[in-house]
């Protein structure tokens, strides 16, 4: 099982009912990867949304990201964690 | 009190034990800047490391890391989470 980070970017305004809906929509789906979605963090200001999840690997997340419409711009797999 | 997510790139084949000698620099002098410095996410094979911070400002967590000598290459302030 792999832990990954993922960026997305060019989210400038996302407001926290809209991170949470997409967050719902990943969940909602994510089985079929075998992904969870753990945590998001998100700068409305920047329009950069960080995203911690678990699965077999970061191109699994990936998929549930594109059908849910908002592919990560950059997503790597973080084996080590402090 | 803000979140903030930063970014370290360039950091290929950085080890376990490297990490943690980074971020406890990092936890040795944060309370100078008021700043706690709460989990990192490493991928050796890309070199990029994540690094979530509580803290006044993004500006305070980036002066520790500047005076630990890994200065993040992105840091922004996250106020959305999910």
């Amino acid at each position: 099982m792999a832990t990954s980070m993922d960026v997305h970017r060019g989210m400038v305004g996302i407001t926290a009912d809209q991170l949470m809906e997409a967050h719902r929509a990943d969940l909602a789906i994510e089985k079929e990867e075998g992904v969870h979605f753990q945590k998001a963090w998100a700068d409305p200001a920047s329009g950069t949304v960080y995203c911690l999840s678990t699965g077999p690997s970061a191109d699994a997340v990936q998929r549930i990201h594109q059908r849910t419409g908002h592919a990560a711009d950059e997503i790597h797999e973080v084996p080590l964690t402090v």
